[in-house]
């Protein structure tokens, strides 16, 4: 009997859960290196429909692709850690460029071919990017200039964990340039509204959009906004960054122009990005006990039609299994055909249909000999808590496959947006009401959520939040400060209305 | 005045003018470690054309994209040095994952955190696939297992060359894992014949395939196959290769499954891939003294429309830019919408002529307070040797945009298969008549090509083809060996019909 249930389940253990569904619904594994990840091909495809759909946002912004070195010199970082405060320092080194075979043990091979300056794996680009910039501005015509790339990045982690914290990860990093910094400030803006759009119509997760606290901020920025998501344990998740860099980076990597009255300027500079956690965060806000469960739109494939072979009619059954799936790529989702696959693998039907329930497909269907004789297909849809088999008419299946792919996009983003307003405390008004919302037991995942409430911004906060291991996940937007509040944390004047939460 | 030529011209000094291109279309350039590149924006475009359409063909093959490790531990190659011979070894070597202050000068930084076993900055995956496949492959019907993946990989380069010959480059390698020699070989050969529809067909490239001779294999493999293509200097380029691994990785991996009668089998592995050199293989296959020539297939833009504003009219030259572009997007090439700029930058309309001549775009038209009288768009064909500028009717654009495109697509193919068979010697009988063809002066483009003729496969041929920087191209797969031939440099009898070139 095939397995039909991920062990834990959310409610005994949910990061251990999170484990199983990455591992059972052949997403991704940690494998290899210490803190470093397959990723799988079902997973992979995932990820490919967001590039897909982030990359025509991107270039709808006005950015261009383009691809910048992986490795940067160390003189790079040295250059920045003068401008950049914070700078962080945990990355690859490369320091040899041969192995040899070691002649101690011909076996073996060592390092050899020192290099005269080591060089770092990329953990992010802005050094690299702005030096190419630095080359390529030279007038106010040649502003703004925005590029993109798509590529992996490295930053040594010392507690991996699959998807959220690994040393190497993949993402999109934006980096623009611009003459004024109004101009950069509203791209930032700009392409966080593009990720928020993204995380909720694409994803179906809801998300809070704001800005960071200064304590929160990228090294170096200005201003850095972020999206942040609430997980089913009802932690956040950052899902997506948005910096405005002022001119430090511009400083450190003298990127300047002439304007238009022939003076020399600094430019302002962003940088954006989201990565391969969105893969994790897909997970954690919309998986069950069974496994992943894809909205439609990133679903691989959104229909998956399995035959059931009893020895009889098996000619009639695959025939008409073709037929079926034929008919349901002619049907369209969003604008495009529905994905569909006709699963003839050898394996019986019953482990195929769990396989690509855990694997989250949003609609198995199964023909056999006595649906050919009911005229029926039989549907599991994946949104449906019992997970039963509902007998359609062979008839209707055509005409109501969109409707049911648009009931389960738009059913996912309900439920994790009833989610994130019933689980986020806004009538916390003291410390202690604070300290017992934060200080239920981790594990007791329906304890947990979001606190929005006034804030100070006062320095003595920090203390406060770090021994509940709660962070300022961001300023939302939507600022909704009575006037005359009072901080949760201090009691002190509020200042903004900030959101609280654990985070990953 | 805009500059209209490359210099120096392909006659003058071929290499140099490549390198021109490269730099005055903006495609790609050397810069910030010795070895490394800068794909610009519209080198990337190019690329990411190529990749859509390869991706595509790659996925109807079977196969699946995912994504593995950027780090390899060291005692992979070891594994690996043990079974396979000619195992290269300038590779990327990371020794420590931290930057920290340098006691010594706190503005500096020095490698701390060293690593307990040295990590590769992987030059391909076989090693690292294949400990994948041998978690993931149990019995027979886990077999063929196809994957695919997009990455970028670095192998150290002493003489580094832009697009050609980099430390670190940009490719997908295809990694397959089959039951039997039979299905592998298969797979092998099929592989190549996608890169060689891919390079004829979308390139506009004309390519000769064949195996690589036993000198020239990938190390491991049992049988190497690839595409060859012939530069404007007679040079030839390597542009795609595929290889049957034999048992070899299986071995070193550890890849076995259970077969259909319970016994536990190696399977048998195949390898395949192209890159980012095929972005100079399209330069120096395609380009003229003027710079980039683009098959519209893989044109960012396919039609630049440059409004000319001289004071007069401008108004009514911009609404007409705009309305022209907007129809021109109605149109088709190859099924899909032509691919329309209109080019508002602020920048006199001669210098956007000349850049767009340069970066190779098919088609420049132009519109200004004349055209607009005449009822007429000065169009500008970029495979016209003039590159004069044809009045053509504005009621007749729309239509024949198309046609003009695949005109293009089939002259620049023709162009190079006319060269490819008119450059390749197939009357040279002795060594002194090869020797003469392959001594003319490396700077004489005309003067070089290919040589095909009979080859006893003998072992001294390796001396006088290495004496001659000649080497054996491939063994075509259109074999017209007539019986009884002699081998053109021992006078051997000869085995095989092959063809001969200096190459990149």
């Amino acid at each position: 009997m095939a397995s039909k249930g991920i062990s834990p389940t959310r409610e005994e253990d949910f990061p251990a859960w999170f484990q199983s569904v990455v591992r059972e619904a052949e997403v991704a594994e940690l494998a290899h290196v210490r803190g470093s990840m397959v990723i799988r091909p079902w997973g992979y495809a995932i990820w490919e429909l967001m590039q897909a759909e982030l990359d025509r946002e991107i270039k709808a912004s006005g950015a261009q692709n383009a691809y910048f070195p992986l490795f940067i010199p160390l003189s790079y970082f040295e250059a920045e850690a003068k401008h950049v405060e914070g700078f962080a320092k945990e990355m690859a080194v490369v320091t040899h460029h041969r192995l040899e075979e070691d002649p101690a043990d011909p076996e073996k091979l060592r390092p050899g071919g020192e290099l005269a300056e080591p060089l770092i794996v990329r953990p992010t680009s802005e050094t690299i990017i702005g030096k190419s910039f630095a080359k390529w501005i030279n007038s106010y015509r040649d502003l703004p200039l925005m590029v993109n790339q798509w590529a992996n990045v490295v930053r040594w982690e010392m507690r991996p964990r699959v998807l959220l914290r690994t040393t190497e990860f993949l993402w999109q990093e934006g980096h623009t340039a611009h003459a004024s910094e109004k101009e950069a400030r509203r791209e930032t803006e700009q392409m966080l509204e593009v990720y928020r759009r993204f995380a909720e119509s694409f994803l179906a997760m809801p998300v809070i959009t704001g800005e960071k606290p200064e304590e929160e901020r990228f090294p170096g920025a200005v201003m850095s906004l972020s999206i942040e998501a609430m997980m089913q344990d009802g932690k956040a998740l950052q899902a997506g960054t948005s910096h405005y860099l002022g001119q430090s980076f511009a400083e450190a990597a003298e990127i300047d122009f002439l304007d238009r009255d022939g003076e020399r300027q600094l430019v302002h500079t962003s940088s954006w990005g989201v990565s391969t956690r969105l893969l994790g965060a897909l997970i954690m806000s919309n998986g069950d006990d069974v496994g992943l469960r894809l909205p439609p739109t990133v679903a691989p494939q959104q229909v998956v039609v399995i035959p059931v072979m009893r020895g009889k009619d098996d000619e009639a059954v695959r025939a008409e299994v073709e037929g079926l799936a034929a008919e349901l790529r002619e049907q369209s989702f969003e604008g495009k055909p529905v994905r569909v696959l006709a699963d003839f693998r050898d394996r019986d039907a019953p482990a195929k249909r769990w396989e690509w329930t855990r694997k989250g497909v949003p609609l198995v269907l199964e023909v056999g000999p006595r649906d050919l004789e009911k005229e029926a297909v039989a549907v599991r849809r994946r949104d449906d808590e019992e997970l039963g088999m509902e007998s359609v008419p062979r008839g209707e299946i055509g005409a109501r496959v969109g409707t049911m792919l648009e009931q389960m996009q738009v059913g996912y983003f309900d439920l994790a947006a009833e989610r994130l307003a019933s689980r986020t405390a806004r009538d916390i008004e003291s410390l202690d009401e604070f300290r017992q919302w934060f200080s239920a037991d981790d594990e007791d995942a329906a304890a947990s959520g979001f606190v929005r409430a006034p804030w100070s911004e006062a320095a003595e906060s920090a203390a406060i939040l770090e021994d509940l291991r709660v962070s300022v996940r961001c300023i939302p937007f939507d600022q909704q400060l009575a006037p005359g509040s009072a901080c949760v944390l201090t009691g002190k004047p509020a200042a903004v209305e900030a959101v609280f939460g654990k985070a990953y």
